[in-house]
């Protein structure tokens, strides 16, 4: 996968996010049973119907704050690519790193890990999560 | 990439870990300098030298408690792999995803991902990290 797939990918997924927008967030993951998500401070979903089932909760959460991605790199690895970010959502910042492989019509996720990031670089240090989905 | 030879490697890379191997887990990681580390609450680390260091500081420390790994599950991404599973260290339990790629000695490890979990399944749900490197 070229890196500006990649990076083309992960924006898609933060504006599916973004926006609340389940079916571009169901476009955008891999139609395979075996993808993995994990959000911040849960355990492994590891089932392609319970992860969309996860994002249906989370966006449609009214509470959910906006997501600011920054510091984004990424990781070519054949026909796959991690991107790793910093999701900045109020006054908290996840460390997140998404997998994305190549398919038909374009990468698509294959994993979502989020987690705290409690000294985000250049970013205010937060102490407490706000992920409430 | 084989399934089989992505858990083999996840394996060598938790026998290194609690055995606090560094030579070891210097020979898991790839020989590149964008290898991806995330220690729980850690900003993401992204240079292979200073994920090393980080290494030696977490192996070298007498007081990290052993790591027990469970419920490992794979996805194979072509010439790539990952690998996620739970790592409880004493009281303390992790969801952990751990990226492998081919290389000419085998698999060869360019991210790990570590965040507590605070509901892990089958496995005694905690509420603060112990996870002092």
């Amino acid at each position: 996968m070229h890196r500006d797939e990649a990076l083309f990918a992960n924006e898609a997924f933060y504006l599916a996010f973004a926006e609340g927008d389940l079916a571009a967030m169901d476009r955008l993951w891999a139609n395979r049973p075996d993808v993995v998500c994990v959000h911040p401070g849960w355990p492994a979903l590891t089932d392609r119907d319970i992860v969309m089932e996860s994002w249906a909760r989370i966006l449609g959460n009214p509470n959910q704050p906006d997501v600011v991605v920054h510091a984004v790199e990424t990781v070519v690895l054949g026909e796959a690519a991690l991107v790793v970010c910093y999701e900045q959502m109020g006054e908290t910042v996840m460390t997140a790193s998404n997998v994305f492989v190549a398919g038909p019509d374009g990468p698509r996720m294959v994993a979502h890990h989020a987690g705290l990031c409690s000294d985000p670089p250049g970013l205010p240090a937060v102490t407490a999560p706000s992920f409430d989905a």
